[in-house]
């Protein structure tokens, strides 16, 4: 079995034998074409499809999982620091209802530990920096003026409120769901959130959740993100979103987050196969036939598990029907970046900071302290959200270091100018991603195509963050998708 | 010289020679494989396309036009009747302004006639049918109620003057740009038709226009469609979309539509290869490798001259710089159908109706009279769009027909409920266009994306209507953008 580096880096293929499923050569098209048959094809090799592969295999079925990638994991991903160890690139935090991925995080062995949250937070607004605590009544409420706080916590009531009336697996079924459906979530913001500090609190939210701008995105879509933080038993809330301890950001995983992935693809052999982007699928009699750069597989079921407007550029034949089209054309992938820089120690913390930051400018707004559990170096992650990440996106490594570093300077101290080592992951710019953490919905998307979003055609079936009920956008939505349409390949295979 | 017949319909290669152009056979891939050289390798054989390479090759070069289907012509189609004779199944109405398209058919000897505009509309509404004049102070102007009028008036107007201030070259930088791209046009639209005929009005002349609801488009977008309904010295106004005569739908091609693109593609010879869709462009020195299936093709520039979802779906190496894969991700196709029946006679005519109508319900709630100038037999067609293109998308075409025999014989009585032929053609399920009749642009998308519409991407250049300035959207906006990536072509080549 290969190692979990040879995993993060290299092909699988010759690495062991052909397993449970057949491997001959091609016999027709480029000379190292390799063709291979199972019962299902799952095409990327994210926590969804690896997720889906594992619960297909351990029912007893063959599988194929195609990775246009050099690497299994998707938008997770694990950079190596000159230093030794690595550093995470891509989504890295879990936190409570999230129990999809901790319980496989815990069947692979891979532990967690908490997120930094030990200190103040910082506000940065109007060229002033406020520490503040983070166990007020709301969770971390920045210290802004009081119509401002009284304003927010009335709206962020009303959102909880209105997010209860979502159901999780058809938002567009909600009594209201036309009406929030007709606006963008910045048009209700403006009706609601009056108060201009306060309206400044959830555009920060709304880039640090959804890497968008509040115009970007359908008012109900919003309420279905809300409502999706939570399980079964604890319905969605916004604070579940944003906070740190007791939200999305509590824990993180010892030695990355990318060892998930790379620990469900060794379980799962030569199975994966890296470095083939799948380019068409195409039925064939009661078979389909999956045709990747360098592998094609013939498989019953093909399990799509990749961003949706990724999988729009696949190549249906026949033809996708309508509705699942143009809903891939309708679900663009959100901009962002993460900015990463290393220091000899979390030196902040010596101030009373967490290294979490609230910004009104910059290209970084919204800071993390992401050192190793032993804190034997300091790691100051920045997100570039929305239109700060599409203003770098063409700009030079360089020209985004200097620009990060001046901001975390800025915040931070002089000290943070000078790192020993920076690392940029700008997803936008990414093959097989093209944008990130998510697909996001204007108005009018979710409420005309979303029963698209999971709905199979023919023997093609769909995975991935976005099509989960819960936590769409997040690991643990990615996870719950390839549970979920394992369960319903097993359904009909 | 092929014959337009087999222009519309079959591959030109082996028509005759290779002309200007390299032809040899290919040493790898597939048997049938065919490797072209030229300096230019335009994509797509729309009007966009084919006035492009008529610019190219008039100024010297050599061009290759590979097209995906078995026709040229893009998103305007002639489709013929069993009784002889064909019907418009795309784009097929011009009007005044549309001065390139106007130039470009007169050069092919395609004349153009009024569209049937005598007699009364008809408005049904409400379950009620109220014929009414055309020639109203504002054009066609429903009989809805005073305060109706009033009030839609003002909008109008309100809508013409907000359009002045769009450059149509750059609309994201008018000065509101920002706060027009914040909302959708729905919300500005309940703010200011707060009549609820006025809102019924402009309801049905956003989904006439766009086949998109209010709901789904950003304001700044529809003031920008405004203001491109237009030329250099004529503003834009709203009624020059939606009226017949003196606006976008005031005369027609004599044969059909179709005939300009394929007339157009004639005077390119064997230059044009059908069946050819592209799958990659690659980058190889300074050279583009163009490949398609059965074609490859080695270009100094490359034209892309499709619409923006489907440009996204070809595999660009290197890939393409974020702001334009981004953009490609957010101006989905909107979502049309057209119906036209076929009658011995158009009856109507007789009962004083010119076969126009704008209704409140049906799958049709906008029809016209697409008879023959000579009016030899009837023809009603009608649009089926937005919302409703969505809900038939996946039904039979005998349900549609259904559907749409009911609604026309609401509008026309009995006679309409039995035709002599039926066409169906819907957007939404073709391949090659998945939607119809143009992208749109939710909130947001105009401001951060705009500029990557037209900026050539090394040797890629961008064509189709979605790229116009004037008449984006239109057959027009199509020949002004082949006519300005030739130009932008031939400045560096």
């Amino acid at each position: 079995m290969a190692t979990e580096r040879q995993l993060s880096r290299r092909s699988l293929l010759g690495a062991a034998g052909a397993g449970a499923v057949g491997l001959t050569a091609a016999t027709a098209g480029t000379a190292a074409a390799v063709t291979r048959t199972a019962d299902v094809c799952v095409v990327g090799a994210g926590l969804a499809g690896l997720t889906a592969a594992r619960d297909l295999v351990a029912a007893g079925r063959t599988v194929v999982v195609l990775e246009a990638r050099d690497r299994v994991g998707g938008r997770v991903l694990n950079l190596p620091l000159a230093g030794g160890g690595v550093t995470e690139a891509g989504g890295e935090f879990i936190g409570p209802t999230q129990d999809r991925i901790k319980a496989l995080a815990d069947s692979l062995g891979v532990a967690t530990f908490a997120t930094y949250d030990t200190g103040k937070n910082l506000l940065y607004k109007d060229g002033r920096k406020t520490p503040y605590a983070t166990d007020g009544l709301l969770g971390s409420v920045p210290p802004i003026d009081a119509a401002g706080l009284a304003n927010a916590a009335i709206v962020q009531a009303t959102l909880d409120d209105l997010a209860k009336q979502i159901p999780v697996d058809a938002p567009w079924t909600a009594a209201k769901a036309d009406e929030w459906d007709r606006q963008t979530f910045e048009t209700w913001l403006r009706a609601n959130a009056v108060i201009p500090s306060a309206k400044f609190l959830f555009d920060v939210a709304c880039t640090s959740i959804f890497s968008a701008e509040p115009r970007e995105l359908s008012f109900l879509f919003v309420l279905f993100y809300i409502a999706a933080a939570g399980n079964a038993s604890n319905p969605g809330t916004l604070e579940r979103l944003t906070e740190t301890a007791g939200g999305a950001q509590e824990l993180r995983f010892v030695g990355g987050s990318q060892r998930v992935p790379i620990k469900l693809a060794a379980t799962l052999g030569d199975r994966v196969v890296l470095n083939s982007p799948v380019r068409s699928i195409t039925k064939s009699g009661s078979q389909y036939v999956v045709t990747a750069d360098g592998t094609t597989v013939t498989a019953r079921r093909v399990v799509v598990a990749v961003p949706p407007p990724i999988a729009a550029r696949i190549t249906y034949d026949p033809v996708l029907p309508a509705a699942r089209d143009q809903l891939t054309q309708r679900l663009p992938m959100a901009s962002v970046g993460k900015a990463i820089a290393i220091y000899d120690t979390p030196f902040w913390r010596a101030d009373g900071l967490n290294g979490q930051v609230v910004s009104d400018s910059g290209v970084v707004s919204s800071t993390f302290d992401n050192s190793p559990p032993d804190a034997s170096y300091g790691a100051l992650m920045g997100f570039i959200e929305a239109d700060e990440a599409r203003a770098f996106d063409a700009a030079s490594e360089a020209e985004v270091r200097a620009a990060v570093l001046k901001d975390y300077a800025t915040y931070f101290g002089e000290k943070a100018a000078s790192p020993s080592a920076f690392v940029l992951q700008r997803w936008n710019n990414e093959p097989y991603t093209r944008g990130g953490p998510v697909s996001i919905a204007a108005p009018g998307v979710l409420t005309q195509y979303g029963p698209a979003l999971r709905r199979p055609v023919g023997g093609i079936h769909w995975a991935g963050t976005e099509t989960s009920t819960y936590w769409m956008g997040y690991m643990d939505g990615a996870v719950r998708s390839g549970e979920r349409v394992a369960k319903e390949v097993l359904d009909v295979l």
